[in-house]
């Protein structure tokens, strides 16, 4: 199972809106992230399903890469949201990986989350040492799942085969 | 200081040619890694100094980035081998780069050496969960060094500022 981590696009500054939730993308912002979603087209990167945070930010970035035909199939999860509860995100998505198989899924959210949730993944324990640049991916493998098994997200099991900055995917 | 990891390209097999040290880059392999140079380029990427393993496919990747003009610089280090002792390596640089300050530095050489050294620089311990494949590239950050010292290498200090699969870079 590959999951890749999608940090949200260049939103406008929080001086220029007091409610954190509601700041936009920048029209950089949006104009990145469609280079970007266009460069993952052209590697012929799909996705089954993308969750994405409830902030505007992360939901405008997760409609582009709808919009570029990524993924059919969008979802919002609360616990994606700055400072959300991966533990429990993950609960809900064993549960639910028993009926509904899933080999690539994208979440997109917020920074410090997706690089300690990524640390998690690989190492078990959070380092800070990753740095995501917004519109930057994060793409983690999870060993094949045991016959008749479904896929799982575990802690501590992921391979990192790739880390990239939006720069190099434009 | 910048430190990039880069792993040399495709070789031909292990079969067609009984001696490892003497495997050379495949035309597909060249090409790829004259690609990827490319994209580095086009990305105002420098190299203050390139140094290779001595084995050929090493050597000629690191050709194709000095032909390509990312750095002026090309050393060779029996350290950077397969097996290599890169403690020994660190040592050395460590005593040089007190006199010869370098800010951004490639190492051209083998798996699974790379990506362990990389977990050594970023975490200080080895796990082999990343992933690097022919032609890919490593990005380390180390921190900026005190007032009056020169950059330094050490372990468990640097940040991860990318992985990138040579696939996203053409």
């Amino acid at each position: 199972m590959y999951l890749y981590l999608i940090r949200h696009g260049i939103a406008i500054d929080r001086d220029a809106l007091s409610i954190d939730e509601f700041r936009p993308l920048t029209k950089l912002g949006r104009k990145k992230v469609a280079q970007v979603a266009d460069k993952l087209v052209g590697l012929d990167l799909k996705f089954d399903l993308i969750v994405t945070s409830p902030l505007v930010r992360a939901r405008q970035t997760a409609d582009i890469l709808i919009d570029k035909q990524l993924s059919h199939n969008l979802e919002v999860s609360t616990d994606l949201a700055p400072g959300g509860n991966i533990q429990s995100w993950i609960a809900d998505w064993d549960q639910r990986s028993t009926v509904d198989p899933i080999s690539t899924l994208a979440l997109v959210g917020h920074e410090p989350d997706l690089s300690e949730w990524a640390e998690l993944f690989i190492f078990g324990k959070v380092y800070h040492q990753l740095i995501l640049k917004k519109g930057g991916i994060i793409g983690l493998k999870f060993p094949a799942p045991a016959e008749h098994q479904s896929p799982q997200i575990e802690i501590g099991k992921a391979q990192l085969h790739c880390l990239i900055p939006p720069k190099y995917l434009m």
